[in-house]
């Protein structure tokens, strides 16, 4: 019997709740989670929806997933709304999908957190494929290939591969020819894709960065999951949606991830649905909010990428989501003179000498030797509402007084670990 | 690999709201739902909570856990907040107590739909005991040793019993002299003991039928779980709570599900977990709406009931929960001559020929050659806000025309049974 431990982000997440409760100041990366207020249009669409206290559907109301229908429809995938299932969020979506696909799920080396203990629950082996030099989210197609044959050799099964779209954890997207080779080989390998695409509105430049999904390219054969929790910082709010591929076995992994969805959540709650269908309709109000956070992200990302290379450390480039993930390898020597020597070390140093809470790389599947970590800088946009609507209003959020504070501690601290 | 299909109550819940869309009339007696509407505090409640959009805590917010504390201290289980853990519902709790407890299920037999698939989910095998003759939500006791001996005898390793107190679907309540029988079995045999009580407060007349938790009998060995889509009609909002048992076994228990929860739903939304907060605290005017509920639903279970003798099926006298679990086994011979041999082609019959949507008894467990099906009573509360909120307020509902209207009808379809 496997032993489970909570999800190492909500663990530290608490960590650093209680360490601040006792007076620890704590420069918070280690929780992706896009630290702005409710959009106020929100407040009312989830008091206009309260009245609605029955079940209904299983998979939302059916206005409900006509607004995701339309939502994807708009980004190059037309939907129908029977394509579409919501959720309290994306995470029991992944779930279900795992519960209902046979075979082991390939994912990229390192991911986000839940989607390996998610595969073990539903009995199945996850295997772990490197990520490319450029960018996370997929697997290196060549290792993939080659992870597929030595897995099979194993007596494994690989018949999932997921796919980060945006990436959590290395803020980076894997561009459209790259998409299309894992594609191919999804279809030479029979894989069913799962995109998890819950940053797509968190591309720091839509226009200079070009986003293929692969329900582009195989949509016979690609799930996409998305949410509300990252693009309008509303991880609290629970709100996550699913579209499955049109034809019969796109609806067939629908109709079970459905059945599943009846035993373990029963529906989205009512009153949530009623914000899901005022988002995804997307009207001009919510289309300025995404982009003038995906703007915060991308600045503040990118000035903390800054400030890694800064250190010392290789990175990565951000263009979505708001993460980076440094490798500090350059640095093994002056941080072996301070006793860090795997991720592990790492993040322990950080947070007990630094004040800075980041989220080791082995916790995310990555080589516990490495010395990598996710650093997640929509923490920094301050701590109170007034602070974070002024961030979110600047044309340049890293010149203000609190998140330069930030910007300050983060590179004090990376700069004591060039001993 | 299983094939999972809808849980049927749900899927029937479908397929009635698609009839009604169609002109069809049907009396819905098929879903377990409280059709009462949402008590009007709660919606400022979950306003007041919507600010709040961060994740939180996995197991809730503490003010929250405290106050579900203090619900179950009132109850005779003293309860401190970090034996509490919060969720959308308590389907992902069961869910998630199945995937960190090892060891097969024992369920009665009939019982909830949604027990035994989310055994299958999690890997184990369910085993139903049939229930006493006089209540349900329980296996009998002397069936149950013999069960457990059967099922090691085939391999299988019951480790759970799940006892829904009160019951659905048969709308009782098994007696405190029975639950100390099945608390001592549970020890001799070292069982862990999942005690459904999501009905607790709908207790029809609570100073006539008094409620033993096991967790008073077998503390160190009960998991209680709850929840406020029944009490308070708060289906379509997912609110569930859990408290694990003092000591450390049930810290044991409730980390793991913590850890699970953590990758299956992250937390219960934080503005429902501020309506939880009030709710559990029972302020006067919520004890009030407690108390007004439980007396309409026994008011029209019991009618229900009468009708159900009347038209010569034998049935458990209601006391709980709002369902009545009739047999119409006295009617085999004259059912035979209408095609009617079984709970399937029951159930069909009074949807196709009578308007009735009731959930036969196989599709909860039971023997599929009986003449049972479960009939929830508390969907006649009417049909607008203002009918229901007549049917709360009135001290003798059944009295009220609409409520006279479904009641008729069921006499009427009930009546055609005989031949």
């Amino acid at each position: 019997m496997t032993t489970w431990s909570t999800s190492p982000n909500l663990a530290l997440n608490e960590v650093v709740d209680r360490r601040r409760a006792e007076g620890v100041p704590i420069v918070h990366l280690g929780f992706g989670e896009s630290r702005l207020p409710v959009f106020a249009p929100l407040l009312d669409r989830l008091r206009a929806g309260a009245p609605t206290n029955a079940y209904g559907p299983v998979s939302g109301d059916l206005a409900v997933r006509a607004a995701v229908a339309g939502y994807f429809a708009r980004r190059r995938l037309p939907t129908d709304p029977e394509q579409v299932v919501l959720a309290p969020g994306s995470k029991p979506l992944l779930m279900a999908i795992q519960h209902v696909v046979p075979g082991d799920v390939l994912l990229p080396r390192p991911c986000w957190n839940s989607y390996a203990p998610q595969a073990r629950l539903a009995g199945k082996t996850p295997i772990g494929v490197p990520i490319p030099r450029d960018c996370g989210g997929v697997p290196d197609p060549d290792g993939l290939r080659a992870r597929i044959r030595a897995a099979r050799a194993d007596g494994l099964d690989p018949r999932i591969v997921v796919l980060t779209l945006p990436d959590n954890p290395t803020g980076t997207l894997a561009p459209p020819d790259l998409v299309r080779r894992l594609c191919s080989i999804a279809e030479a390998e029979d894989l069913l894709v799962v995109s998890d695409e819950i940053y797509r509105d968190v591309v720091h430049d839509p226009k200079a960065t070009e986003l293929l999904s692969p329900a582009e390219v195989v949509p016979e054969r690609t799930v996409v999951t998305t949410g509300l929790s990252k693009s309008l910082a509303l991880g609290g709010w629970r709100i996550g949606a699913a579209r499955f591929p049109a034809g019969a076995r796109g609806a067939g992994i629908r109709a079970e991830v459905v059945a599943v969805a009846s035993e373990l959540w029963s529906t989205l709650a009512r009153p949530m649905q009623e914000v899901a269908r005022y988002v995804f309709e997307e009207p001009p109000e919510i289309r300025e909010r995404l982009a003038a956070s995906a703007r915060l992200h991308g600045a503040v990302a990118r000035a903390v990428y800054t400030l890694a290379v800064g250190a010392g450390a290789e990175c990565r480039p951000p263009t979505g989501a708001f993460y980076v993930y440094p490798d500090f390898e350059p640095l093994r020597g002056p941080l072996g003179a301070l006793g860090v020597t795997d991720s592990a070390s790492l993040q322990r140093r950080l947070l007990d000498e630094c004040g800075i809470a980041v989220l080791a790389g082995h916790l995310l599947g990555d080589d516990p030797g490495a010395l990598r970590f996710k650093a997640a800088t929509s923490m920094l946009y301050g701590d109170t509402i007034a602070e974070q609507e002024a961030a979110l209003a600047d044309p340049a959020p890293t010149e203000l007084p609190h998140v330069r504070a930030g910007l300050a501690a983060i590179e004090a601290g990376f700069g004591t670990l060039g001993g």
